[in-house]
Parts: structure tokens; sequence; C-alpha cells
């Protein structure tokens, strides 16, 4: 008779047409609450811009996606606020340091409105950014990446019968179950987080994906979730540390404040991982080194990473030569490598990581963070999609990385950072999506 | 195809036969946890026994309830543990003081497992205790009362035809929908809280009535439920402070102690107001105080109580007598009653609702905690059910109240208690259900 009314949060995999993509501000990655949490006690004032890029340059998104139904779930997204219980849960966050989020950032939150963006269709593509307040842009990110993805693949399937789309979770329910198996039946017992909010296929399919490894490998193998509505909903460990957002922009900073001082812009990467360790502590000390190169990352870094940090990202460039770089700068530091540890998240498949499990199993601590592998592997090609920070206080950011595809910047800031940060890798592959 | 497993926390008036009443240990009233909370910090090793009565003699429980069917949603209680996102829900509660719940209280929580019940059928009634650790035991009384309600409805209704159900809720819709309208039209701009947790016709019924009172008259009328569990669902405020238990037991302790001094006796009860204070200051300063008598209550506290307290609540009694009472007291000691407040929460309905709102206004602040009238008010009679603490370490406990119907204890220990405390109330009224 009378149906109640219940959060539904796309309980299905095929959202009903009338339900917005997003329906909770928590629907993001906890990354962002932790970065987020740094930027409103150490950088308020502060203007980054952020931006929209599509890698696949042979996919013209604007000529799948509709611009007004983009608009739409855009919009919706701006009329949200985070809700009293999901601050309950945010306050209530005690598994890395005792409560981690101190008050006045948690009603920051709470009046957190996300802020206006710019959306244009430009050469085939979209082009969407947001610029203010870093305190505030920065829940952007994901957000839109998941739901330029939903979008893409219900245009994408949009022709098909319900048969057809059946047969499409079908083949990702068949996938997931090849991993499980693969996993669980893996002799090296290594552990993976779920790392797939920004690719996701669509929200229900993240939910059940989740759902389905937490009741199969969870706790042994499944360790937890980036994205924290999952980790509240299904009592996951809500996962992530930080991005290239804070060394990009950090070196931006020192980079206008002294007029492209090198030493002064090689310097401000220790300058985050002090403010990092300092609000954080060991529990969430994985730095992300690859932002201008590893190389130069260990050539800079204060041996405070060596002997406080737990370890770091993997994220970009030849995984097997990361960890060796790695075990070998840990022993010129005096410490153990097996005391450290690396944690693999570029584009991960299967095999992938099962030969980096037994590469790395007695040389270091390792875990691996999934993305696309795990939320979008249902026979449909995954784009390459990111938002990064581009700018801040109106100065353009550079983003090296050790995969020289992956580089972001003009032309001449890119040449001017490889410069001075002694940049000289020769990878540049393409990774597989 | 595949449906999504998702909490359906009984998202229906009529649960699935298959699912338990309770699925969560926060489906529970909040002054569980405010008092729990000072239980365990302050009363470590106090052994209580907690035993269920059902107030009305012509009801025969036994004779409805299958103590097979009963005995299985006790058990499933049992394995119930408080969920990480949960824990996470009460470390967030800020709404009184800050964090309010200190961690070593919260691990209490994480670590808690409902501990084992006696339960048996006798002279056709039911009879049901829990005894053991203070600080564990508390946590049965309104989850029990819950499922005996629910599993009684369920008996009563189970000869019904689909459509013989349909129309209990029917009934039950037109009802709220008249007091909807009559709050809503009342001139007199009134606040009350949903207290019916205990007395709820089904989980299923009080998640709707409060979703509906949320959506019509929240925030200015409608301030929030008892129910932690719903106030953390629906985003609610959960509200609540301590119950007769508190001064039953302190005065138990006492009596045990001193060998059953008066004074020590008397002066319990300003020991617990001194201890509640201490824990939560002003935000939950609302009194209960006819454990004794109100009488007796405002002939022994400390002038504190009128200086820093916000206020008390009426439970027993007449509640016009009870208003000329706290009058009286707080112009003797020199406060403006217009600064303080009372709750009514003796079984209220909407015209004597209308009524006290008119009494009291201008006189002093006031709200209503309305219970069974809420949850509970179908066209079926409710059922006086109670769970009180009965014994502290093996010593008889004493409950007078404003109303001679509702006391508890020994015959002996009643008129020991009324010696002691002077109780001279002559006022002896079935309550209204």
């Amino acid at each position: 008779m009378v149906t109640y009314l219940k959060r539904s949060r796309c309980a299905n995999f095929w959202q009903r047409r009338d339900e917005p993509i997003i329906q909770s501000l928590l629907d993001m990655d906890f990354y962002k609450f932790t970065m987020g949490q740094l930027i409103f006690l150490l950088h308020c004032g502060v203007q980054v811009k952020f931006a929209f890029t599509n890698r696949n340059k042979t996919v013209k998104l604007a000529n799948v996606i509709d611009i007004g139904r983009l608009r739409e779930e855009l919009d919706h997204v701006r009329t949200l606020r985070f809700r009293p219980s999901e601050i309950h849960y945010l306050r209530g966050t005690n598994e890395y340091t005792e409560r981690m989020f101190v008050e006045p950032y948690l009603q920051h939150l709470v009046h957190l409105a996300p802020p206006p963006y710019e959306l244009a269709y430009i050469d085939g593509d979209i082009a969407f950014s947001v610029y203010g307040e870093w305190a505030d842009v920065t829940y952007w990110e994901t957000i839109f990446l998941s739901i330029v993805n939903q979008l893409y693949y219900e245009k994408l399937l949009a022709d098909r019968s319900d048969f057809g789309h059946d047969r499409v979770i079908a083949e990702g329910i068949q996938r997931l179950g090849e991993k499980i198996t693969g996993i669980k039946d893996s002799p090296i017992p290594y552990t993976f987080i779920e790392f797939g909010t920004r690719r996701r296929f669509s929200a229900g399919w993240q939910r059940y994906v989740t759902t389905r490894l937490k009741e199969e490998i969870a706790p042994e193998r499944f360790r937890g979730t980036s994205n924290t509505l999952l980790a509240m909903d299904l009592d996951l460990l809500p996962m992530g540390t930080n991005a290239h957002e804070m060394p990009s922009v950090y070196a931006g900073l020192a980079d206008l404040a002294t007029g492209g001082d090198p030493a002064a812009i090689r310097e401000s990467q220790n300058v985050f991982l002090r403010d990092w360790f300092g609000l954080y502590g060991a529990p969430l000390s994985i730095a992300l080194p690859d932002t201008f190169g590893t190389d130069a990352f260990l050539r800079n870094v204060d041996p405070a990473f060596a002997t406080q940090w737990k370890g770091s990202r993997q994220d970009s460039g030849e995984p097997e030569a990361y960890l060796n770089k790695m075990e070998r700068y840990y022993r010129v530091q005096g410490i153990d490598p097996n005391e450290r540890m690396v944690v693999y998240s570029d584009a991960l498949m299967l095999p992938a990581i099962d030969y980096l499990a037994k590469l790395t199993e007695g040389r270091m601590q390792y875990s691996f963070g999934v993305g696309t592998y795990l939320t979008n592997d249902l026979g449909l090609k995954a784009l390459p999609i990111v938002m990064k920070a581009v700018e801040v206080n109106g100065k353009g950011l550079v983003k090296l990385s050790d995969n020289v595809a992956k580089a972001i910047g003009t032309k001449a800031d890119i040449e001017r950072y490889m410069e001075i940060y002694g940049y000289n890798n020769a990878y540049n592959e393409q990774p597989v999506y």
C-alpha cells in the first residue's frame, strides 16, 4: 500500500532514470577529506583551479554525453549538503588517529556548498573546470569523474534491450567471480583496497562489487574502500591518504613566492611531507613520490621519510624498477626495507598483481590499490579520464610522474620543472586500461 | 536480475517474516547510552537485575506470544554487535556536549555482547529478567519491550487477510494525519519529541511515523526521536537523558552501604544529580524527580538543581499539580520559572497536550515526550509493559513515582521508602493507554 521512503542509494546496478547519480557528498574518495582537512587548516585563502582531462583523444565525449543531462547531474550535486549523520560518521572516524577530523574542519563541511563550475563542450570534448577556494573546490574531483563515467556508459548502452543490459552485468559478475577465485587461490596472501570511485561503471555497480568483495574475501584479502559512503554503509575501512594535488600545489606556491627559485620548489615537497606528518603522524604516512619523478623525490627528501613514514605509493612508471629503487634507498638510509611498505596503485590487473606480490614478498611490505579493474570491468572499454589541480593563485601547475605520458602543465613549465628536478625519465608508455 | 543486498531495516510496516525485529543495537532509546556511559565510568562491578512487568493483568501474554518465537528474537539480539559505522555515529554525537561519548565507553560498546537472559512463562504471563554487570544488562530494556510489542501485534493480527492488515495501517495513517493537522493548527507553538520505541506497534511503523513527522512538521514542532537508529538513519536529533533506573539504583546502593540509613538514602538522589551534571553539564540537565515522589525530591534536592539544571520531566501523577509545584519551588529558590523547563512525558494524547501547552505557556518553558500515542495508535489497545531495575547487588529496589499504581518493589520496601521520603501521595489512578 503506502511505500516507505527509504535511502535507496542506487541499490541496483541500473539506477532509476529519475534518481540522481550522486546522492550524498560522502560518495567521494576518503583522501579528499584527509587532504581537505590539511587544506582547510593550513591553506585558507589559496585559490586553485581544477580541470578535467580525457586522455583518450579518440573518444569525443561531447558526441556521447548530453550536456543538458550532465548539467542536471552537476546542478543536483550543488544542492547537496553533508547530512548530520554523515558528519557524525566523519567525526567518529577513529581508525587512524583518534578522532582525526577536528571540529573546525567538520563545521567547514557542515556549511560546504559545492561551488559553481564552468562547463562547455569544446572540440568535441568536455571542458570542465572549477576555480575558487582550494578548501571548497577540491571536493569536485571524484564526484565529477563518477558522473561522467556513469553518463558515458548509460549512453553507450542506451540502445540495448533489457536483456542486453543483463548480459553486461552478467559479464561483470563472471569476471568478478574469476578475480575473487584467483585472489583466494593465490598462494601469496596479499591484501588490496578498492580504489575505483572515479572510474566506476556506475554507483550501483561499485556498491555491488564492494559488497561482494566484503562477503567473499574480507578482511583477509580485501581491506577496505576509498569510497567514504560505501565505507559507512558497508562498515568497511575508509582508505586513502593524499594525491598529486598536494605536492603539485605546494610546488606552485613555492614557485610563486620565490619567483621560481629551484631550491625552494624542490624543498616544497618536504614542506608538504612535514605538514602532513604533523597532522596525521605515522598512521597515514604513505607518500606519493612520483609527482616530479621518484628519482628526484628520493634525492631531495628529508631523512624523516625513511625513518618515520610507513612507506609510499607507486602510481606511475615501472613497478619493478620502483621496488628496486625503494629497496636501495632504504638500505642506504640504514632502514630495513622489510619494515617499509609500497602500495601499488597504477592500473592494476590480476596477472600483474600476482606477479608484483611474488616479486615483493619477503623484500618489502606491500598492498594494492585496485580501481578500474574492479569497478569497471564488464567488457566495455574504460575511459582514461582525470581531474587535476592545474593552477594555484593564477599560476600554472605541473605534474611529471614517472610516466611522461601522464605529465600535466604547459610545455614550458614541464621543461622548467624537469630541469629543476633533474628529471630524466625515459619511461613513456600509455597505461593499460 | 541479481538483487542487491541492502539494509532494509524494516522498510515496510510488515517486516518479512524471516527478518528479525531488532536488526541493530542502535535500535534502542538514546538515554540508554547517556546513562550507559555514566554507569560504565562510575559503577564498574555493580550487579543489577532488570525484570519485565505487564501491568495489564487481564492480558495473559503467554496465551498470545509463542515462547519459541520470542526466544528466537532474543537470541538473535544476542548475536548482534555494534557495527563500526554505528560506533562512528555515537562517537560523532556532538549535539549536546562536544564529542560526549569518551573512547573507553565506546570501546566498551564495541565489545559489548548482549548478556544472557532468563525467560519463562509463569501464570500465563512472561517472566523475563536479566542479571549481571549493570553496564552490560542495562541495554536490554527497550529492546525487549519493542520485541514483545511487535510479537504481540503480529499474533493479534495473524488471522486477518492482507486487506485486514491494510485497514489497520490505514486507520493508523488517518489518526496520524489528524494529529499532524491538530498540531499544525494549534495556536500555541509547542514542540515535542517522539519517545515511543518501547511501545511501538512495530519497528517499521515507528520508522514510518517518524519519517512523516519529519517531513510534515520538523523542525518547528517535531524536534527529534528517542530512537538512536532512527535518529541516525533519518538525520533527526537523538534525544533522551535519564530514567528511574538511576535514582533507584543509587538509593539501593546507599541503602546497602549504610544498612538502610534514611539520610544516606535520601541524599543518594543528590549524589546522582551531581554525577550526572559532572558528566554532561547543562545540555542534558533534565532531572526525573518522581522516583520517590516529586514532593520528597523538592524537599531534599541540592539548590544546584534550581540554579544549574535546565529543568525536569513530569512522568507520573497530575501534570497540573506538578507545574504548580515546580513554579512555586523555583520562586522560593529565587529563580524565574520562565527560565526553567518541564518536559511532559506521561502517556500524552492530543487534547491533553493542547491543554498543558495552554496551561504552561508564559509560566515555564516546556516540551512534550510522546510515545504510545505516536507509535502505537492504530485502533488496537496498547500494552502497558515496562522493564525496570529491580535489584542491585542482590538488594531489592524501589520506585514510588507520583502515582502509587506505578510503584515497584516489595510491600515492605515500598512502605519503608515511603517512610524515609515522607511520601504521602494520594494520587492513584491507572494511566490512560
